[in-house]
């Protein structure tokens, strides 16, 4: 199935864009609760994109990713305005995780076809991508404010056929988010789970072709390394 | 707005019946962890009816529930059968919190009508109503099963006018689940969040009309104690 594969489509956050280690940087400011404050915000975050999703209530992930700040800041007791835009501006300058430049390079020199396909609106997803080493390997950002509605709807995922012309079954989709893999494999991409953090599989809808640690596995997997 | 009430609507697993005191009988076979696994029960459940409403893939909540528990079992290495059956049980014989038969018999007494909207399927719901102290006052045990999807879907909360016949803004909905809160309240229902834990609003559309502590308060509010 992945031997078919013409274009890598990847999630942004937490796939090849690192979300922890920028908000580590803060930790000093943040004290004693920034670790379970973060993992709270990433999770308030994606919570809210689904709930939105049932409500038919889109709003930009920029707009549901300071909402679901202000929850968790609320729920730890934090009131320190800076703080807030701290973690607000770090979620704009995210790094790739250290495997995946040279990750790319190797599927690009094989002539492997690269995009993304993230809930981030173009307004915090392009710069992100425009100022991170990794700027050039892609030949689409495609963002899910163009359907006005988050994943794991379908509507997202036909996104890929729709602006790179690609039929489903010639993709291989990318995420470390579990939900994010089940409902790309469910819409039917062969799907790669990035299991950085070692977690058990959900038991949701769709069924995944492979599942690695982190992204320096795909080019062996895909058969181009 | 809450005066021109007609009828109560209520949520049943964690504002009608508590799920927490049924799964603490079974604390000693669990072990040390019993309080992280049901905790996260309850989350990855609700992730779960949110995540299939995204992806267009309804199953019963019942099915969703032992997908939900099988995860958290995994999670937290505990692969004992007779844990996951007797958590199972348990959730089908759940006992209303303490204050719910004399607020629903205060409210029944001034000519209140009253329902249930579940996302528990009929087969799992209506016994366990009909098993409890309060299975004689409602009129209505809706359950989400007839359209589909599970909250907060607007087809869930449409049930409501379509089958006791009572339009949205002379309904009183209570949850204690601040997303449903605001699941209703968004669609068009004033809305009472039962905010049995004192946790912080979350961050989403809909604005709640009150909040309490528990359903105590529910009476005097509608004004009719």
């Amino acid at each position: 199935m992945l031997a078919d594969t013409e274009i890598c489509v990847f999630d942004a956050y937490g796939t090849l864009y690192d979300f922890g280690s920028a908000v580590a940087r803060h930790r000093s400011a943040i004290g004693s609760s920034a670790e379970s404050l973060t993992e709270m915000w990433r999770s308030k975050q994606i919570q809210y994109t689904w709930l939105r999703n049932s409500m038919g209530a889109y709003a930009k992930f920029w707009q549901v990713t300071g909402e679901a700040l202000d929850y968790c800041l609320a729920a730890h007791g934090l009131s320190d305005r800076s703080i807030r835009e701290a973690l607000m501006t770090a979620y704009l300058a995210l790094e790739p995780f250290p495997e995946v430049p040279a990750t790319l390079a190797a599927l690009k020199r094989s002539g492997m076809r690269l995009a993304i396909l993230s809930n981030g609106n173009p307004e915090m997803l392009e710069p992100m991508v425009a100022a991170s080493p990794v700027s050039d390997a892609f030949e689409a950002i495609l963002s899910v404010e163009s359907v006005g509605v988050f994943k794991p709807d379908a509507k997202v995922y036909r996104l890929v056929e729709a602006r790179c012309g690609v039929k489903p079954g010639k993709v291989c989709f990318l995420s470390s988010n579990c939900w994010d893999a089940h409902g790309a494999a469910h819409f039917g991409f062969p799907t790669v789970w990035v299991n950085r953090g070692g977690a058990p599989d959900d038991g949701l809808p769709g069924t995944l072709a492979a599942q690695v640690k982190d992204l320096s596995q795909l080019p062996s997997l895909l058969g181009v390394s």
